[in-house]
This record gives C-alpha cells, structure tokens and sequence, in this order.
C-alpha cells in the first residue's frame, strides 16, 4: 500500500519564501482573508484530511473501482464517507464567493488543496474537482437565478458537477459534436445526445449531479461555432433546490481503464433531458474554456501529484532494501548489501523524482497567482493581462508536468525492480493512475500545438517574448548579483538556444506549414525543462540566501542545493536533445506516404 | 482487442538482405539444414501459428489471468489447446541436438520464432521461453544422464521448465540466497527454501515441470561463490522419464501484477525436494549466466515485440480516426475531419515506434548470429569471441530495447488520446505486458552496471573498442563510396563524441569510483542509440542500393530509407541529451545525504 505524508514544509516555502503570496494576497480582494495564519491552518486541516481520509481509500478505490448496474454507479468503501466529511468541511466552496455559500478565499488556496487531496487520492479528488469545474462556469456565466439555483449547492458539495464534452467519434475536435437542444415552450431546451468519458458522470455521493452540456440548437452554424453550453440536472429541482423528479439523463455505462479505477468514467445518454442554456447561445465552445484551463491545471496537478507519491514510495524502499555493494566502499557494514539508495543509478531515478516534484509545485503554484488575477485584479487590463499569461503557462503545465510525472511514477516502480510490478506495493497503480494525464483534457500533442501555434506564432510572439524577458532579467541579476551564477548562466544560454530554434522553426513553416506541428512536441518539452530551470534557479537563490543568513533548517535549504544541482546537471540538458529534434527537417516526419506506413 | 499480422517481409530483409544469414549458416554445422527455402518455410508456419493461435488469446489471457487454488495454477482458456498444438507442431525443440529429439537446426531460428510468438501473445510465450532457458542450462552443464532424461522431454514439450533464481530479500544481489541443499546418501539432493517471481512456475499445461534452483550446500562459501545449480522436478519421475510421485515442490501462491496476467509468476517452496546437482558444485552463478544471457536476449525481444505490436495497431487507428484539419491542407474532404495519421506529432509517435521496432529487429537479430556462433563456430577461440561479443551486446539490447519499447507502447497509447486509457482496444495491455521488461531478468540500471562495468571498465575497453572499429570502419566506408554519406557522417560523429565521453568519465572515475555508476544509465542509452543508428546506416544503405539496381518492391525500400531519415533526425539526437547529462559532475547524483531527501 502506499503512504502519503503531506509535504507541507515545501508547499509553505513554495508560498511563503519563493513567491511570497502574503504579498500577493494583499492585491486582490479574496485575499483579505487568506492571512499567512488562515493559509496555514487551512494547509494542515487539508493535509490531515488527505493523509488520513483520503489516503488510505487509494488502494481500496483500485481494487474495486466504480461498479455499474442498470444506470447507477456503487463508489468504491469509504467513497461516500469520506464525501461527507468533505461537505461536512465545506472544503468545496472554499475559493467561492460567499453569496453563494462559499468561503470567499482565492483561486489559489483551492490549488494547495487540490495537490492534498489529489496526491492522496486522484480517484476520489476527480469528484469534487469536475465539480469545481461546473462551479467555474456556472460562476462565469451563469444567470443570478442560476448560480442560486445550482451554484449554492454544488458549493455545499450537496450535488456535485460534471462537463459533458467528448462524443464518441470526437474528443479534441468538439467541432464535430452532433448532440441536440431542442427550444421549448417553457425556455427550457429538450437535450438529445451520447456523451463517452464522462468522469464522475454518474455515482452515489451526492443527491444530484449537475451535468455542463456541450450540444447544438437547431440551426446553429457548423463546427465550433455552433455548439452552445447547457445545464443538465440528473433530477430536475424547484429554483430553490428542491428535487422533484428524475431527468432523462441516465448513465449507459462505465468504461474499464487502466487506471483511475475509484472514479466512474461514464457513458452518458440524453434523452429528451430538460436543460437550460448557460451563457449565450452558439459561445459555448468559449464559455467551455473556463473549464478547460482550471481543468488543465488541474491536471498538471496530477504530473506533479505522481512525482511526489511516487517519490515518497520509492525513498523508503531504496533506504531499506539491501543489494549489492556500493563501489565507493561498503556503507552498510551490518548487512549483506548496502542499501540501494547508495547506488548512483537509483539516486538519479530518485532525484529525477524529486525535481520534478518540488519544480513543478513552484511551477504551478506561481501559475496559481495568475489565475488569482485573473479573476480578481482591479483592473480589467490587469484581468486580460493574467489570463494571458496563464494561458501561455497553461499548456506547458499541463503537458510537462504530466509527461514528467509519468517518468517520475516510471522511475519509482523501477526502484522497486521486479517488485514494481507487483500490485500490493501500489507502486504500479500511481502509473497507472497517472497515465490518464498526458491524454485527457487534451493530449501532450494538442498542447504541444497550442502552445506553438495559438500561444507563440499567432500570438505574434508577444507572450513568448515576455516569457522569454522574465527569464532574462532573472538571469541577467542574478548572474551579477547572484549566489548560483552559474544556473543563471545557463538559464541565459538555453534561453537563447529556445530563441534561435524558434525563429529558425518559424522560417521553415514559413514554407511548409507543418514544420510547426513537427516541431510542437519537442518544443512544448524544451519549453518545459526551461521553464522549470528557472524555478529551481529561483529556489537556488532563495535556499542560498537563507543559508548565508544562518537558519535553522539548514538542512531543508541544503537539499534544495542539492536537488537544483542535479536538475541543472542531470535534467535540463535533455533540452539539448529536443532542440536538435525540434531543428531537424519537416520532411523527416512527413514524407513518408500513407500507404508505405504497414510494416508488412 | 489488438491485432497481430507477422512482418515476414520485415524479417525476410533483416536475414536475407540485411545480414545475410544463408552466408553466416554455411559457417555453422546446424546450418546445413538451414537452407534459405527451409528458414522461409518455418518462419511463415511460426508466423500463422502466431497470428492465428496465439494472438487471439492474448486478450483473454490478460482478463482472466492464472487462478490459483490450494497450490494448482490454472491458466487462462485457451492456453493449454495453444500449448498442445505447440508441441505437435516440435516447436519446443527447433534450435536443440537432434539425439534430444530437438530439430537441430540454429539458435537464431530459434530466435524469429520467439519474435512472432512473443509479439502475438507475451504472457503465453513465456512459458515455452522459461522453458528453452532450462533446456539451455541442462544441455551447456548436464550429464548425458541428465539430457536423456530431462532435456528429451524438455525438447518433446510434454514437460516445461523454469528458472528458479530470486528470493523474497534478493533479486539481483544472488550472493545473499539462502536456500539449502542437502546431499542425500543416493548422490541426491534435499532442497528447502522460498522461491519468489518464478515465471510459468506452476500451470496446467504439462504434465512434468523441471525446475532449474540455485541453493547451497552445507558449508558452501558465503556470496555467489557458494552457490550451486540443482534439477529439482514437480514429479520425481525414474531416468526413462516415467512419472512416479509428487516431488516436495509446492506452489504458495501467485502474484497479482500490472500486466503479463496470462503467466503464473508464482512462489515456489521447496520443501525437503529431491534435487540433482547440474554442474559443479559451487559453480551455480556462472552455469545460470547461461540461461541469463538467454533470458536477457529473450527479454529484449520484448522490448521489440512492445514496438511492433504497438505500432501495428496504433497505426490503423491514426488511419481510420478524423479530427482537426491538417495545417497543410484539407487531407480527407469527405470528412469533417482529416485522419490524425496527416497530423505531425501523430506521425512522430508512429515513426517513432515503427524505427524502434525495426531497428530492434535488426540488432537482435545480428546478435543471434553470435549466439549461433558462440555454440557452433569450429574453433574455440571463435567461439570464446562470439561469446565476448555477445556479451557485450547483450545489457544494450536488453535495457535499450525494452525501454524503448516502453516508449513505443506508450506512444501508441497516446495516439489513441483518451481511448488508449480504455481496456477494450487493448493497447494499455501492451503497455502493462511489456513494462516488467525494464525490470526483471536485470533492470536497466544492472544492465547499465554490467555494460559500463564489467564490459568496458574491467575489460579494459577491448570489446569496447571493437565495437567501435566496426562503426567507424563501416562510416568511413561509406563516407566515400556510400549511398547515404551524410549517415555514415553522423555515425562517426557520435561514436567519436562517444569515446570522448567515455574518456572523460573514466577519468573522473579514478578520483570516485561512483562515476562509473553516475554515469552508467545515459552511457547504456547513448550506446543504444548509437547502435541502433549502425544498424539504420546499414539498412539505408542496402535500401538504396535495392532502389538504385531497380526492383519491384520500391515502396517497401523506400519506407526503410523514410524511417531511416525519421531515426537520424529525430531519435539518434537524443543522444546528445545523454551526453551532456553523463558528463555532468559525480556530485551531483551523490551529494545529498540520505537525512536530505525527504521532502517533508
């Protein structure tokens, strides 16, 4: 089985000591509240919920996954009750407006908790975080009589929510959608469609769940432009909540995974369901990317969540399994073997680990700030200003630290040699849970495309420049002033490696269009090791800094040296192989003819 | 449900066009029989035996897996009818001595049938794979009492046979076993311990199992140098090989694991079991590298089954699925959507797995011819060289090859996006089949040990430098005259930038030994890929002069020259990623002390 101990020491020197949110708090309004005291509290109360509640249900979730019978959905024991604590708690409404039940706290706090609960138990934390994804948009573009209506209770976390996407012949290119909302009479619309891989789209947690609707009115424009958003109860409900009777929405069945057994991935059927439309009519492709993007990050939530649960469980392991001596003489004299964590090859897989771990919580929880401005910052310039930047950051999140938190759980099985592939150890569950988030919420490859194409080249390379100018000035006063000049040094000269292949992959699509795509993934992945380099250089400085000044967590500083030094040995020069990927011709991934493909 | 179609015309280009194998079977005396029309014809009766037994079986032996009761093991429906066709057919015994009942003919037949069965179906391959690694062991160390008696019916398939190596506490590090032998007053042996992870250990479909276990005898000298090999049978059975009474030989239980489901990974307790010495005693370790370097070839072949089965059947879908619009131009008009296959990054996955698969397929199989080499070549010294050589391939294509194949199956996940997370088109399966591959029969980082180690350190760079001498020989070659100069470039290129690596990490390994180990995983996977860059030199160059003499087949050539280009631009560069991190300091894998790592 697995262990979980929260790491709230590095998540407090993330905020406080890196990114300094105190700061931060004081410039939006829902950060009145959140003083470094209520942060605190809130930390540990998630922390002790996440280690005690939610951790020990992992396992069981796998082993009994969500059980179907004549459109009802059984949660995996433990589920429901561990739900209740959670509403008891009133954890889901923590970064909601208060009028609407929630406790009014920013956009942010819900992320640390998001890691807590979603590194214990990434099953059971998909409940309330598609709710969380219904509740933003509702919350966006909701009437006032519908986010009194639904908004209160998924608050509550009495319903929960889900977003109703994918059909079964489309997933990425919503275009394609063909299900239907007939106007009625009454205003309401008649939904008639199948969705596929709907998560947490039917079980027994909550007395009703609210499904977001992605389908077409009659009439309404071919393609994207077409689609409009609707709000679909499981039970229809009186405007103050109260249920009356069964919709025409039932759940076909449940899909048989890989992973992420304790969350019900649902067919959903519509059948002449009663929905009302949420925002404008034929902008539901639009409204639906206020999901998307807290989606998304809270799926690079899940990279980083399968970096540290797999950490945690390799490090006891290789402290306690002895094999074989170390080279560099015997450290375990009592013992038939040294302990493998004294063997270089299992460091590395274990350090690799902990990079990304702790480099992609600095990562996400400074994107976390913009997503705080983005809704709260006083000016509508200032709003448009953190959503771009978020935007830029969003696909990076989510791709790498998806395909590194893959590697992390990959690398964390291997520790365990033979015994990695056992299931009681749960290493090999953390992988498989966690091989879902390189593919939903939009693949690595639609990342990849997003950020090159829509974020970089028809951006006009304005956000990739003040990407690029935050990592320079950075460097550059640092490399001065600095206590680590050579990370800075090197922040600098793969910055500007990034820059050349840019501009020379932009001359190339400037000829064959696809030059763009062939380079995307390779890109998105240098991106990725450049982004998290500055992080850890930043971490470097401030671990250095607080050394110089004498602390008394010497220690916790020093492995933050330690771990920088290996990222900027060991890790960021894996850039150097995606450039020169990423430089390689077009032509060496498109030549070859559809019908020379067969192996045959 | 995954499909399987053998790539005999792949196969036939490796043997006949690439490697030239009726050349290298004149060299051998179990040539002779080998005749070109006499390996075409197996290789295609292998073929249907794969696709049309085997492969059907490979989904329903990973759903229902092995059920063990009360210490009998039965496997999943099919397999035992699978099993009896196998041994009317004289599978078992193809590459074995004819007086055996074997067929006579070489290792590397041996070795295409193990590909195409293998690939079909892992978990059934295994058990006639475990056995061949016992017929290995038996007829390298056995008395010809012990062959009439156990090899005969090893070859015939009615009795199959394991490996029985690992204990609870030691996989790897077999100087700490601990299970005991004791010599009986009739020349026997008792033989009591726990055996853990013993794959096809116990099963329904033979009516004999012969174990193959490392023990001790009283006294024996502590560590690998005490350990001796024993045949220890399920039935003790009188040397005709008549079946008397149950040997003390008891199955505890089997493991639940990630994937291979189909093959019962089982505990064995040996109970005061009957035993016969096979070899010398105190020899055990060396007489079981026999079947080791069996086994890891084997086990590579996984890696390369992983690629193969992986790319064909993610390509069909990348054919048949229609989303978004190819950036280059409406592809399928028809459609609403283009086929993914048109998309870049879908392209880059597929290439990526199809030039693993085959450029696996032509490192494997060149090594089989030292492997023919090693058993049959006429002198001594050949023989002992063949051996050197294959030693020295063996830890890159086991760990290259299977970490590759991780890729390739990881890769073809993805093509499916969110589809592949789904149990029924069953490419997860292919992915969970082949992850035990970087683990068991020596992990990676043993593999990389063993090769930075034991094949270049201590072998003081000879085999090393042949290796070499046979790229830089063949890059200079074809520098001048060649098809494909600009490969031939690269290839010097790399394996110059190679020995300059090494140079510098031994270096650094005379101030601390732990260099070696630092370094030892980016070493194995530099060398992998710039293996595998020989071999696509080679294949370009037998493409193009197939396309420059003219032939019928020109769209099978020019796929190879296509993928070819693929692997130059866009996996051979990932070495240098490799470079830079082995070349990074010793310090940085091994600074931090181990109270640091927590991340609490």
């Amino acid at each position: 089985m697995t262990i979980y101990t929260a790491p709230v020491r590095d998540i407090n020197f993330v905020i406080n000591e890196l990114l300094d949110f105190n700061a931060h708090y004081q410039t939006i309004p829902s950060g009145a509240e959140a003083t470094p005291d209520m942060v605190e509290a809130i930390t540990l109360e998630a922390a002790k919920f996440a280690e005690e509640v939610l951790a020990p249900l992992n396992q069981i979730g796998d082993e009994q996954g969500c059980q179907w019978n004549d459109s009802e959905v059984t949660t995996p024991e433990g589920f429901k009750e561990a739900y209740n604590l959670w509403v008891e708690g009133g954890w889901q409404g923590l970064s909601h407006p208060v009028e609407y039940g929630g406790q009014g706290l920013p956009m942010s706090m819900g992320l640390i908790k998001s890691e807590l609960v979603g590194t214990a138990n990434w099953s059971w934390g998909m409940y309330p975080g598609l709710s969380l994804g219904a509740m933003n948009t509702l919350y966006v573009h909701g009437t006032e009589a519908q986010k009194q209506t639904y908004l209160t209770k998924l608050c509550e976390g009495t319903w929960t929510g889900t977003m109703c996407l994918t059909e079964a012949h489309c997933g990425s290119d919503l275009g394609q959608m063909r299900s239907k909302a007939e106007p009625q009479a009454d205003g309401s619309y008649n939904i008639t469609g199948t969705k596929i891989f709907i998560s947490a789209g039917e079980h027994d947690l909550a007395e009703n769940i609210i499904h977001i609707v992605l389908a077409r009115t009659p009439g309404a424009p071919e393609g994207t432009k077409g689609i409009s958003l609707f709000i679909v109860p499981k039970f229809n409900t009186t405007e103050d909540g109260t249920i009356t009777d069964r919709n025409g929405v039932k759940c076909g069945s449940i899909e048989h995974k890989m992973g992420i057994h304790g969350n019900a991935t649902c067919v959903i059927n519509f059948d002449s369901a009663t929905g009302y439309m949420l925002g404008e009519e034929n902008a539901g492709l639009n409204a639906m990317f206020t999901f998307m993007n807290t989606a998304r990050i809270g799926t690079a939530i899940q990279g980083l969540a399968a970096s540290e649960l797999a950490y945690q469980n390799a490090l006891p392991y290789a402290l306690d399994r002895y094999s074989m001596r170390s080279l560099s003489g015997v450290k375990n004299p009592d013992k038939a073997g040294d302990a493998i964590i004294h063997h270089p090859d299992v460091r590395r897989m274990l350090l690799t680990a902990k990079a990304f771990a702790e480099g992609g919580r600095a990562m996400i929880y400074d994107a976390a700030k913009y997503s705080d401005r983005m809704v709260q910052a006083e000016t509508q310039e200032e709003r448009d200003a953190a959503e771009n930047e978020l935007g830029f950051l969003t696909p990076i999140l989510k791709a790498f630290l998806t395909e590194t938190g893959l590697e992390s759980a990959s690398n964390a099985m291997q520790v365990f040699g033979g015994h990695g592939f056992i299931k009681e150890h749960g290493m090999e569950q953390i992988y498989r849970d966690a091989r879902i988030a390189t593919m939903y919420e939009g693949t690595t490859g639609i990342q990849a495309m997003d950020l090159i194409g829509r974020k970089v080249v028809l951006d006009g390379f304005k956000l990739y420049g003040g990407f690029c100018k935050k990592l320079y000035k950075f460097g550059f006063k640092n490399l001065v002033g600095g206590k680590r000049r050579g990370y800075s040094a090197k922040l600098i000269g793969y910055t500007l490696s990034w820059n050349w292949h840019t501009v020379k992959m932009v001359a190339r699509a400037s000829k064959n269009r696809d030059a763009v795509g062939a380079a995307s993934y390779d890109f998105l992945m240098y991106s990725g090791y450049l982004s998290m380099a500055y992080y850890w250089a930043m971490m470097a400085e401030v671990a250095a800094a607080k050394l110089a000044e004498g602390t008394e967590d010497k220690a916790f500083y020093e492995a933050k040296l330690e771990t920088a030094e290996f990222y900027f040995s060991r890790l960021l020069p894996r850039a150097k192989g995606h450039a020169a990927c990423m430089n390689s011709s077009t032509d060496s991934v498109m030549a070859m003819p559809l019908d020379r493909f067969t192996t045959r």
